[in-house]
């Protein structure tokens, strides 16, 4: 960051009204009323039928070095006048709850807890910022690239977006996610050194501009690389790219390893196919045809129904920036706090947009999976007391439409969260992200097809148990009769 | 960034192709001559008259660290595989370019070079990536927010996305490109420490849930900061809401700067001008309103039309994320490389989309203005040995449809770039953010309104001159003969 600030932390990351409350809850003594909160989205991105939920590994590292640094301090002090006694306090602030959450690969759907927060209210509330900054968008990316490798299937996904990302961190951080949805590699040497993931890549127009010459370009490249993909749309695909490729492989032979040709514009179905017919005639039925050229997974769809010659995809801007939903919703809602008495009581937040009311109280959540054919009948959101395991059957019904309902026998409820954090403590390690990704892959295998088609696909149900929905129709009603009082006198 | 690589330098973050290239040109020994490499974009975001340039002194910082870290060069050793040579070379790199650039706050719009790099072709080669990805971000949204700036007029402004940003390095400098394209305040208290803007914010709705009577929450607020913005849509904005903050607002009188209330729910419309009437009663004709909710410069327009009472608008998703159009795709093109003989010759990559074909050759930029009006004519490219201010008049015609043209005389001929860096130094110190802003404020000044207008806006003419047209069209006539040449044998 700002080489004026060495010590610049991700602490001050937050909203500045989040340090307002802090301060009025510090100065109350109510700072460290024990707080739940939860982290979800009330919308799938993209239309799709399915999130995959990334994040959790930069949210842990951002908890552990939660303190304030000189810098923040004096800034606080000086710059925006806080008082001497809160700067105090903050002096000294560290992170002390305990964090449930989803695993990264996990697929999560709207309206359910992807993390639970306990934790002294103070601390609760200043993290809030950053952890949506975190997990809206490492999120949105992992599932965008799921979403883009449904369609691309067995060929090949690489991830090229660095250069149009929204600043560095979303480059590597969206390289990440982009290998937890599915993608084999990025073009991002960075994020492959900071999260061991496979990098690729091979040379751009500028090289062969830099030689001049296409042939002697390709040439040079060869001469040092033993895997060859040569670009072959500098001048002219098909009357010099191509031909220039074919030229330099049939000369090196087996000095390199010619793995194919790259296609960066104009026509890739048309492009795909006549080179796909130039390198097959001259005896490369190997070399592989790689494109590129601001694709997704509605260009790839269509090049696929064209019959494209493609192997292997190269995805930028749509996918590094989720080009068609740039940001997923997700909210951080207060849901239980501890009262006067040291009880803990319910919470919820009302508005006139029914889907935006929050859901009360300490809650869990479990997927269903129906033991005879293995496939998830959904996700069930239960109050922490239950035990739904314990149940011969349960009712799992929708939460809008509440007479659309079904009775699930003969199942296995698993709890979808994990303790990370234990009373400011890591108790978690995170696998690799390769690991992610095949945990990412293993849950497609318990949806149905119907959930992960990419245009329409079928409402996955998340459900409240009964206890759930009354509690929070109790919570309502309470807040409806405080509100009847007010207009009252 | 990641504990386990504490030397995590920004210099690694390159597309793979990059030190593929790097590695040609230094095993061919061509990676030191001269090139010459423009960064530019084809189109205005938005469907803009202008965009607001941003990301200069990010670039400055990241050029002044630019050398591969000891991490770095394990990883490109160890786990890609670079042979010991060419890591050798490596280890020793930095950046002994020189750049010029435009100023951040400066309007620029498609097809000029916004930077020029002259360095040897190794060192511009690497840094392609990095610096495209911080300008196009950081120019996206300083002419996001000039845009909704324009339709906000004089009424306050407030970026509040930090938590739908694109992770975090986007939240902290979008909140500084924000200021730069004319936003009043972040909500980011880092970015506000960073880079010495100002942040703004009061409370959030679990503030009112914590103490579970709106009344106590906003008399608590209060108590602690002396001015007080009130959040009244937690539970009921018109029954509850607002009536609890005017009741505190009464009781506390001359105790507290009551500035006024927010609305972050519900018809902005309607309950702006409900709650207007009922501050206005109460006497508090000077407590402003503060709307907030998925807002962008199309719903305020639509707002405002309808005679909502806001004073200050609060801009999140929509403005960090450029939301309708989340990348702008500014590119990085070879112009000009020297050849075996130690002469500068100029280069063109082609494409079958004739926007796409780049302009050859080292050019400067300048800002034609009028003399007689003070207003801007158009910008005009020539090749850098042409002074157009010697010139009694010059004829600029349209890059596309050349036979539309206009001679101009009496006029001021601007060049729009400085140097920032010479031969690896830094030259260049980067004004105040808040300097930037008046900048961009005072260069609208300048442009007549018909390229200002959101929708629709006229076409702002960049032109080339004739001497940088006939040598574009030399050398596209060069490569049709080569490709020609190819296709006969």
């Amino acid at each position: 960051m700002k080489s004026n600030y060495a010590d610049d932390s991700l602490t001050l990351h937050t909203d500045l009204y989040q340090i307002n409350m802090a301060e009025s809850y510090w100065a109350d003594h109510i700072h460290n009323r024990k707080a739940v909160f939860e982290l979800y989205f009330r919308k799938l991105p993209f239309g799709n039928g399915y999130a995959v939920f990334a994040g959790l590994e930069r949210v842990l590292e951002y908890l552990k070095n939660f303190r304030f640094s000189e810098s923040d301090i004096a800034y606080l002090s000086q710059e925006l006048g806080y008082k001497e006694d809160f700067i105090e306090y903050l002096k000294n602030l560290k992170f002390t709850g305990s964090v449930y959450s989803v695993k990264e690969g996990e697929l999560v759907f709207a309206n359910e807890p992807l993390m639970r927060i306990e934790a002294p209210l103070v601390e609760a509330q200043l993290i809030e910022t950053a952890l949506l900054n975190i997990v809206n968008y490492q999120t949105l990316i992992a599932t965008k690239a799921s979403r883009i490798k449904q369609i691309i299937k067995d060929e090949g996904a690489a991830e090229f977006g660095s250069r149009r990302a929204q600043e560095m961190d979303a480059a590597v951080w969206g390289a990440r996610a982009a290998i937890i949805g599915g993608f084999d590699s990025t073009s991002n040497v960075r994020a492959g050194k900071l999260f061991n993931i496979p990098v690729s890549g091979t040379h751009a127009h500028a090289m062969v501009q830099a030689y001049k010459d296409e042939y002697e370009a390709f040439h040079s490249y060869a001469k040092r690389h033993k895997d060859c993909v040569f670009l072959v749309d500098t001048y002219n695909t098909l009357k010099s790219g191509v031909p220039n490729a074919i030229r330099v492989a049939k000369e090196l032979g087996d000095q390199i390893n010619f793995i194919g040709i790259r296609l960066d514009s104009g026509d890739i179905s048309f492009l795909s196919k006549e080179a796909r017919k130039m390198l097959d005639e001259a005896g490369f039925h190997d070399a592989k045809i790689i494109v590129s050229n601001d694709l997704d997974e509605y260009t790839i769809l269509n090049l696929k129904a064209q019959g494209a010659r493609v192997d292997s995809w190269g995805i930028g801007t749509k996918l590094i920036t989720a080009y068609d939903q740039p940001a997923l919703g997700a909210v951080y809602k207060l849901v239980s706090i501890e009262n006067e008495a040291g009880e803990m009581e319910d919470t919820i937040k009302i508005t006139a947009n029914a889907e935006k009311v929050s859901t009360p109280g300490l809650k869990k959540v479990y997927r269903i999976i129906n033991r005879e054919n293995g496939k998830a009948e959904g996700d069930y959101i239960a109050m922490a007391d239950e035990n739904p395991q314990e149940e011969e059957r349960i009712k799992m019904f929708h939460p809008v439409h509440t007479f659309i309902s079904k009775f699930v026998t003969n199942f296995d409820a698993n709890e979808l969260h994990v303790q990370v954090v234990d009373k400011g403590q890591l108790v978690y390690e995170s696998p690799s992200v390769q690991e992610m990704k095949q945990y990412a892959f293993s849950n497609l295998e318990l949806l149905w097809d119907e959930y992960k088609r990419s245009l329409n696909p079928e409402e996955y149900p998340v459900d409240l148990s009964q206890k759930c929905w009354d509690n929070k129709m109790k919570n309502i009603q309470e807040v409806r009769n405080m509100v009847h009082n007010l207009e009252n006198g």
